[in-house]
């Protein structure tokens, strides 16, 4: 492997000016800083990053923990979170929760000295405990909004107002709400300002479910036992599992039930019929977080901002107007 | 903060003395290891782990690529591979390729200094590529197998010829595969292995399909083109999906048609029918994959280990005889 000396003797410069070019370009020249930089591309060395986390102190790695990587919603945000730390030169840390607020805090313990920074997604500790981490080191929640810590939060809330609106301007009166997951700081939001959005109609809350085509399928029965004309699933998964066993019971929507979910990020654009959902910009939410994460971690402490991303609502083929 | 002084001081050592206490345990006395720990408990001392790196040589970081988060497939196999590098004292950065060889050589070039070694889940990169990652870095392959590079593979090729077998057993004669993922080193293994079970047979093979419930959906019509009286999916979600759309269609299973799949990830054990499915050990491969990792980086280069998982066939009530 080519050594840091081997850079030296192409350059033409001693090692402590290759390490200096490398690790702190500002106090080098550009001539200097260029020469070192064709020899290190022209021998393929490769800067060690240990060494440049002790000069710098920073490791050049961000931590983005998810609650669950069984959730659909995680994929594109994960993506679009991993692509705004790739082209920062950073790497991200995937790590798992299990919605638990116990593992949230041995993680970010754990963890401390070893990233730059922390983006939470849908965290469940408390807000102080956030807070306290946040003291320690640049933290960014997705999904959830805790005083003084920056966070970036999908707009659903607002978009279940805009669906509710949708619903009773059809005419429905009677609205089932499967809500979920368990502990999400964002699902009481939706459901409140669902009700807000219909003070005409009657919302039967059920759940918590997890986001999965089973709970979807199980939750059918209490769906028809509420007698509701139309459903809303906080989960696409959710609503496929419940639009499958409804089709078993030989039930259709939009003719026996409206159905609609509050993301369209598993197949709810399929024509069977095409479902009612909210577009949420989830690798979006990803980008920003880390974006948000690594304004932070190179300029250190400023006050904290709060981004809201706008959901749309597309209304298809799945919501209609309720039977006679 | 706590600084390596302060630990110093309150252990009544040199500072350099608990660096090596921390680094190099095996360099100093039990006695002196047990004050320099306690003091640093008691002060609340987190090892500098950019320190620690550059005098072992180690990150205490492992990488794990994935071809993408958004295959359930990969869920469980991540929490097992967390388990095992957690166990460890290790992290594990989770790394998304998008099934691109490109991708995979670009993050193993660019994580070549951050991590101790690699753990790649159905890498698509050309054997030769694989074999140059492993030489300078720690590799283990998951689902796929590369001469001279440690492997796990989950034995899904034997399970396709047990499904194979029950379903020629029912009396079946035309099979169809819904194949996939594209580039899939497992896929044509399972195939294979199917053909080879049941000789009898014509197997139509279909694909390849992403493992989604959309691209179940769409196979439907191709499906019921080939006159099969029975399918075999790669993919429970796949499955699940053409279920669906089976259903929509006014056919059941497994009257008109059997159903079977080959993992169980996906909710394959509802009941609606439920499916005929092999079980796949995937948090146990996960698991299997970082501890083969962490022997390798702990020991240094040995020969290459290939574990073979078995699967389990699972036949329930979506398989039957077919129509006369």
């Amino acid at each position: 492997m080519t050594k840091l000396e081997d850079v030296a003797e192409e350059a033409g410069v001693s090692a402590s000016t290759v390490s200096r070019a490398l690790s702190r370009p500002d106090m080098v020249s550009e001539a200097t800083r260029t020469r070192v930089l064709d020899a290190a591309e022209r021998l393929g060395y490769r800067h060690n990053q240990a060494a440049r986390a002790l000069v710098t102190g920073r490791t050049g790695l961000l931590a983005f923990s998810v609650p669950s990587l069984a959730n659909p919603y995680y994929a594109p945000v994960i993506a679009g979170a991993q692509a705004a730390a790739e082209e920062a030169g950073c790497e991200l840390i995937v790590v798992v929760t299990d919605g638990s607020a116990e593992r949230e805090q041995a993680l970010y313990a754990r963890l401390s000295e070893r990233v730059d920074g922390f983006a939470a997604a849908a965290p469940v500790s408390a807000g102080t405990q956030l807070s306290q981490v946040a003291r320690k080191r640049p933290l960014v929640t997705l999904n959830r909004r805790v005083r003084g810590v920056s966070s970036v939060v999908v707009d659903t809330p607002a978009g279940m107002g805009a669906l509710g609106g949708h619903l009773a301007g059809l005419g429905h009166r009677r609205i089932a709400y499967l809500g979920g997951p368990d502990g999400s700081w964002l699902d009481p939001r939706r459901l409140s300002a669902l009700r807000e959005a219909v003070p005409d109609c009657e919302v039967a809350a059920l759940g918590p479910y997890p986001p999965e085509f089973e709970a979807g399928v199980r939750a059918a029965d209490a769906v028809l036992d509420t007698g509701c004309t139309a459903v809303i699933a906080y989960s696409s998964t959710l609503l496929i599992g419940l639009l499958h066993r409804l089709t078993l019971l030989g039930k259709s929507a939009p003719h026996d039930l409206s159905l609609a979910c509050a993301d369209d990020l598993s197949a709810s654009g399929l024509a069977m019929p095409e479902v009612t959902a909210l577009h949420v910009p989830a690798a979006e939410a990803g980008r920003r977080a880390v974006q948000r994460l690594l304004e932070t971690v190179t300029s250190g402490p400023t006050a904290a901002t709060h981004q809201l991303l706008p959901v749309e609502l597309l209304t298809r083929a799945s919501t209609g107007r309720p039977a006679a």
